[in-house]
Formats: C-alpha cells, structure tokens, sequence
C-alpha cells in the first residue's frame, strides 16, 4: 500500500454525527456538511479501499478495514444509512420499516447489537393467532395455523422433504448438488404442485414462500428455493417466529445498529454520492460520483446484486456476472405499520397474528412497543400483492389494510391512530425488497460467478451471502468476507512488492 | 416549441459520412470526428428531441421527426449504428453478425429495405436438411425434420392449440385475455409439459423456442410467449424460413438499412456518447451523456428495456417500470459464421439445414453468398447452451461448431477458411439478444406500463412494440409509434400555447 496520506476531513462531535446520521431520530437528516467538504477538493480523492453502499454489508466492511487500519470511503446514494434497513416512526415510536427481526443463529447480527449496547425483545405470541386458508377460518395457540390433522400431516411430509433436499447442498457451491440441473430447471412451484395435491396446504405453503421471498413461487427456482433454505437452516426457521428468524425485535430498531457502525466509521461515510462508473487499471480503481472521483485500491460493491449492474464499468463486466444480474430481480414488498391507542386485540385472548392466502397480505403481527403503550400491528404486500399495490397513494393501502385488520380482529380495527408504510419498489436505491431471488436455469449456468471478484472489485451484499442469505446476517457475513478477501489481496500484494 | 436555433453542426460530405458509419466496410469505424465537434460546446446543447439509442427503433423515431422537421439529436454509446444489427466480415464478404432474415408480413422493415435501394434474396432451402431429435437422426427436404407420422400428428395438434390461443389475445392489451393470469402464472415449459408426454415432440418444441426467444421455455411466462407468437402471425411463421420469419436475407446485409438512415440523419447522430442520467421538470428534458448534455421538449429512449434502467431518472421511473425491467431479462445468444471454400454439402444433395436438441446448438444453415463463391453455414449458441459458452475465447467456441458441421455434413466440414462469431451478453450495450423475455406473473402485473411514457421521456425499441415484437420489424415500428407520440403531444402543446 503506497498511497498518499489523505485530507483531514471534517470531524463532528458524536452529538452532530448522532444527527446528522439520523441516529436516535427514527428518520435520517440529509448531512450535507460531511459530504460538502470532502467532496470540495479539485482533485480525486484517495483511499486505500471504497466501499460502494452504506448497508449492512457495506458498513460492515468498512468497519472491519478501518479496524484494521485502512483508509476507507463509503460512498451512499441515499441521504441515510442502513439501505433496506430503515427506521420510521409511528406514534411517536421509532419502528423499523425494512429489515427488522433477528434469529437465534443469525450470530452475526446478534454480536453486533450486543457490541453497541442494543437490545433485543422477543417476538410477542401470547394468545391466539386467526389463519385463514384455503377459504377455511381458524384459530391455535401462539403462531399456529390451526390446520386439521390430515393438513398438518401433509405439510410436515412437505416440509421434511424440502429439509432433506436442502440438506443435500452444498452451501458454497449449490450448483455442485446431485441433480442441481433438473433442480434448478423448474420453479418453486412446478415442485409444489407435484409433492401435494392438497390444497390447503399449497395454498397455504404458497402464502409462507411468499410472504419469505417477497416473490412468487412460480418465478423462483427450486434450487435457488433449496439453497435459500439451508442458508436460514431449515423451512421452518425462515417461517416461524419462536426461535427462529422471527424470534426477536431490536428494542432501539434494527437500524440503530446501522446507525452505530457509522458513528464509528465518522466522516468516512459521503452521503448523497450514488456511483455511475468504476474504472480500473493495473494501478487502482477510480470511482466517480456525483459528490466526485474517488481513487483506491480496491472498490467494494456492497449494493443490491441486480442494482450493481447499474452501475458502468470500465473494463465492464462479464456477460456471466450480467446475466447473473439480469435474472435475479428484487422482490417487491411494501412493509406496513399500524397503530392503535392500545393492543386491543389482547384482551379478546388474541395475539394479533394472522395468516391467509387471499390479496392483499400474507401475514400480519404484533409488534407492539415493550412495556405498554400504543398497540401496533405490522404486515406485508407480498409478491403479486406488492406488484398491484406499489406506486399507489399511501391511503388506497391504508384503506385494505384497515379492511382487513377489522376482518380479522373487530372493529376496534378501524381506529387506527397512525399508519405508515414502505413501499420499497418504489425506493430507487433498493428497487425491491427483502432480496433479489434467482430465476430458473440461473444458478447452474452463471450462478458460481456470485463472489467472483472483477479485478480490483469485490463484491458484497446478502445476495452473495452463503449464510443467511437475504438476510441482515447474511449481508454482515457478506462484508466481513468482502473485507477478508480485499485485506488479504493487499497483505499479499505488499509481501510480493 | 420554442427552442434555440441549434448551433451549426459538422456537415459531411456523403463519402466521409459512409466511412464514418462504417457503410460499405460492413465494419463500423469510430467516428471520433462527428462527435468531438458537437461536444465540445461548454453550454448545453438544443434539440426539439433528443433519442436514446442508433438501433432501428431509435433511428426510424429519429428519420420520421427529422422529417417532419423537428430537430434531433440521436446519442449513441457505442462507436456504429444498429445496436443489434452488426455487421462483421467472413472471408471478405460482409455478413450480418446479428438481426439478419425479413419475412413476408414484416412489411415495414420490408418498405425501407426498398426506400433505401436494398435488395433481399432467399433462404436457400434447395436439398435435404438433417434433423437429431431426442436421440434419433432424420433428414427430409426443405426445412422438413422428418419427424415420423405420429409425432408429426402430436406436433401439429400442439401448434394448433398455441396457435388458437395465441389468437384469443388482444395484441395491445394481452393482459386483457380470458385467463391471462392463469396463463401468466405458468411457464412455457409448465404448459409443454401438460401438453404432451411424446418426449421427442416435447424435444423438438423445446429447442425451438430456445432457438426463436434465446431464452430457455422454463424461463418465460406462458402468456408472454403467446403474446410473441401472436405478434409474429403464428408458431410455424416464427420458426420457418419459406414464407416465414426467415424466408429473406438482405444481400447487402441488413445492417446496411441502418448505415443508410443513418446516413440520412447526418450530423443528428453522437457516436460513443453513453447517457447517464435523463432528468425532466414542465419546460423540457435535459440528457447527460459522457460526450456532454442535452436539453429538448422531450426524449426517446430506445435501448433495450431492461438496459433502459441502467440510466438515472430525475424524477425516478415508476416502481412498476422498474419491476418489469427486472423481470425481463435479454436472451442469451451467440451467432457464429463459418465459411467454406464452397458449399460442400449441396454436392451431396444437403442444404445445410441442421436441427438438433442436444448442446451446444439447437439449428445451422445455409447462407452462402447468392451467385456462387464461398460456401457460408450460419448457426447459433442459444439459451443455457449461450450460458455455458459466453465469455469464453471464440477459438474455443469454434471448436464446437465445427465438430458439430463434421458430424452432421462429413469431413469437409473440418477445413473452414474463416470462422466469426458475436458473442451478444458480452456486448456491453446490448447484454445479449434477440430481445428480451418477460418472467412468469409480470405482463398481468405490471406489463401494462410498457409503453407508458415516463413525463416527457416516450419508450421504443422491439420489446415495446405489438407486431414482431422482438424483431427488426418491430423495432422499426416502436420507432414509428414513439415518434408518432411525440410529434402529437408537441402539436398538443403548440395549440394550448
């Protein structure tokens, strides 16, 4: 590493970063001040490594190369961090709008929250829950589905063979897996419709895939789906919420501990510089942005894979990473939160978790404050239901929402006194959400070039996770690695100069 | 409209401009020239429009308002025109190394192969072709595959049923047909598999919509496929030569229709001139590209959908637009030509028609030039066989093929005198070709916006087109339509004023 000392840039005091990060405000300021000076300079800016994408993974893998004592630059599109992570408020209260829950062994995520003095709450399930399926109402304890018992024996034989099958893969290299091509060759829901042909339970496994992948089962494919599960452990880790990838809420949101790591990482963090082309020669990578041109000697792309194709490279890409982009689209999900004076469906022996399978919502839950207060309810658009309600008035999907909610729990439902969503197709630096999900033929043609790094870039983000991806914990483990590979390249490169 | 007289722009003479758009070299020069003159101005630039994209769409959009007066500017990122219309040279001859036959009903491709003093030439179809499906080697005359009665019987019976559903469709509103969700909701694969369990018929249909969309059956939404085959009169029109999709070759490449529009817009079009951002408010657009910025009354963006995302919106598209480019992916192909002293295969009684099912390429045949001379086979790497080849050395590539010519038309076929092939994915401003296919669930969600213009941008290029979608055909006609929207709202908007 021989670059040039970098400029002093502007330091704030942990009260200013607090706010100009957005921290402890539920709502990012747009900090102009730290991008303004950095980017006045005339000349291009140096780094030792910039990091493309102020998400988990981007922020994670600055961290780890700061830590380490590199320089490095985060350059973010957004005026905020955190990218499919994001907090909003409701009644007052700061609540997560994108990614929220944390798992048992979703470790990484956990270290973190406990590293900056976080807190995590359980899930609440205490009372009943309502499913509607198959046109059928019924009611069980805790996140059950009431299903009957011939259902539920038919889901399990479901469920287990999917275990089976996921557990056959290797989670490096799932288009190494015996009959990975036929596996791949057919959708999610080609495998669906041959396992059962029961329909209560399709419809009701069709509505959990959903509600999982924010896409339809009929656009995925089946090894991607297999390779997606072992990645989470199981089908009903990703499903449930007791000990498993539902099991906990961040007390102070999720996007706090976002908003921690760039408190750590200060001025190094441009916000409002989204990225149009990376150039690279045998000398180091030039990064321009709106904010300016940023040299180094590495770049990491830490942004949703099918949005990193976006971006122009010079020299471009392979056609195999291209294609790789091109076939794996966002999910579309809009997020909703409803609240009420209080969480009146407690005291009807409810616990405010419903299931169905009709339009326009998969799943709702109680996500009510701990210790009191207001009652709030959170849901989905999911899939399809997203691709007809995205771009729409915010009130048109408060309306069916409300619709529902009294459907289901009374018509205390229809008092709401806050509603807020987040319709994340609609939010042009994520396109989509939770994650970008692999069509059929993909994985077993270009699939293995998902890590591959295009000379001095290396890629992050929980699409290239191999654990718990499409996840926060995967998009950590996305940027520890990304960081890894880059320190190792320039540990290697000192040795041999 | 009430702009600037635009500056005088770099006028050439006729021979400087046929050299500089690569006419009669049937390779494309850079043509640093016309584009530094008109870039180096400090100010913004002025047009009436401004048209994304020198591919047919974007030069016919351009051709019609220059005609009607208006003044244009047509960027271009790439150093010729044609986008994916390429010329390259096999043995000396000019051939088209991308979009190439013209059938009988595609008459506005048809008219300006005529206007433009072009001439076309038959497929040669003289002989007997060679067909291996599912295992089992035939030859019949013509483009016959000699498929035994029985499997001509379930074969037909097939093609009529697409057929009679494919005519139930509106072409301007597919969406709108009986069960258009259910049809969307499937793939094409899905519904083959319904259809029939004859395995070499099933073999047979499969390899031809790899062979027709460059993209594999279990990929693409049911009803989006029989959108294209109604867009492209029926199934047998699609994947025939005689009086079908490719009964005629352009003797002078088709890529010369390109050159000689171009040739007609002069000066109006900026080679190498990617654009970047396009952003708009009430009184007009204004067009960043890297050979600098132009503003009109409106823009036209005529690059391939799912590329037309790669470019920054101020204000953003739509999230509808967005998910339906995520959802449409371009196939994936590779077009190789390779040439022979003669055409040795016609001594014994062959004309060079190939079928086949297995890897790395599903059909070949005869486009040797008219009048004698060298003996010219033309084929393709089509679908997943694309994916395992793209990004590879040609030399590699050839190989294949010309094992493949060995063993379908003997020894001979081991002494090429030249080999050439067009790796499309790898092609930065195409990502592949022919055209783009759109995934299951997406044309009954949001495939309605396709044509929707997005403010003052309107959309061309062959995905937005309702005849021969997908080909030269009907890129040429998005062109005509766009055009024909823009001219009407500026007439619109010179009545209010």
């Amino acid at each position: 590493m021989s670059l040039d000392k970098p400029k002093k840039a502007l330091t704030l005091t942990r009260r200013q970063a607090l706010k100009v990060l957005g921290v402890g405000t539920g709502v990012a300021l747009t900090p102009r001040i730290v991008a303004s000076r950095l980017a006045t300079s005339e000349e291009d800016k140096r780094a030792d490594v910039i990091v493309v994408g102020a998400g988990f993974a981007g922020l994670t893998a600055a961290r780890n190369l700061m830590r380490e004592g590199r320089r490095v630059v985060v350059l973010e599109a957004r005026d905020r961090v955190g990218g499919r992570v994001k907090a909003g408020k409701l009644a007052g209260h700061s609540v997560d709008v994108g990614g929220m829950w944390v798992g048992p062994t979703q470790t990484r995520l956990l270290e973190m929250i406990k590293e900056y003095g976080l807190h995590t709450t359980p899930q609440f399930e205490a009372g009943k829950a309502i499913s509607e399926i198959n046109g059928k109402r019924a009611s069980a304890d805790g996140e059950g589905t009431g299903m009957n018992p011939e259902d539920e024996r038919a889901y399990n034989r479901i469920v287990k063979e999917l275990d089976h099958l996921s557990g056959l893969l290797p989670l490096d290299a799932p288009w190494n897996m015996v009959d990975a091509e036929a596996l791949d060759d057919i959708t999610v829901q080609d495998w669906l419709s041959s396992a059962t042909t029961n329909k209560a339970v399709r419809s009701f496994l069709e509505a959990s895939i959903r509600l999982n992948f924010a896409a339809d089962p009929f656009q995925m494919s089946f090894l991607y789906f297999l390779f997606y599960l072992r990645s989470g452990d199981n089908f009903d880790t990703l499903n449930g919420y007791k000990n498993a990838a539902q099991a906990f809420l961040v007390k102070e949101t999720v996007h706090e501990v976002a908003a921690r790591i760039a408190i750590e990482l200060k001025h190094t963090i441009i916000l409002e510089s989204p990225v149009r082309t990376i150039s690279q020669n045998a000398s180091g990578v030039t990064v321009n942005s709106d904010k300016g041109n940023w040299r180094a000697d590495y770049a990491i792309v830490a942004v949703p894979l099918p949005l990193s194709v976006r971006i122009a490279y010079d020299p471009p890409l392979s056609p195999e990473r291209d294609i790789l982009a091109q076939h794996m689209p966002m999910g579309s999900v809009i997020k909703y939160w409803v609240a009420y004076e209080k969480p009146f469906w407690r005291e009807h022996g409810l616990n405010g978790m419903l299931w169905s399978d009709l339009p326009p919502s998969s799943a709702i839950c109680d996500a009510s404050p701990s210790g009191g207060g207001p009652g709030f309810l959170v849901g989905f658009f999911e899939a399809h239901n997203a691709l007809q309600w995205t771009g729409r008035p915010m009130e048109e999907r408060k309306k069916v929402v409300i619709e529902r909610i009294v459907e289901f729990l009374g018509p205390e439902g229809a008092h709401p006194i806050d509603y807020e969503d987040q319709d994340w197709p609609a939010e042009v630096c994520s396109r989509g959400c939770y994650g970008a999900s692999m069509g059929p033929g993909i994985m077993t043609t270009v699939g293995k070039v998902i890590r591959q790094p295009h000379g001095r870039i290396h890629w992050a983000g929980t699409e290239t996770a191999t654990r718990w991806m499409g996840y926060i914990d995967g998009a950590i483990r996305s940027g520890d690695r990304a960081a890894a590979e880059v320190q190792s390249r320039a540990k290697e490169s000192k040795a041999s100069a």
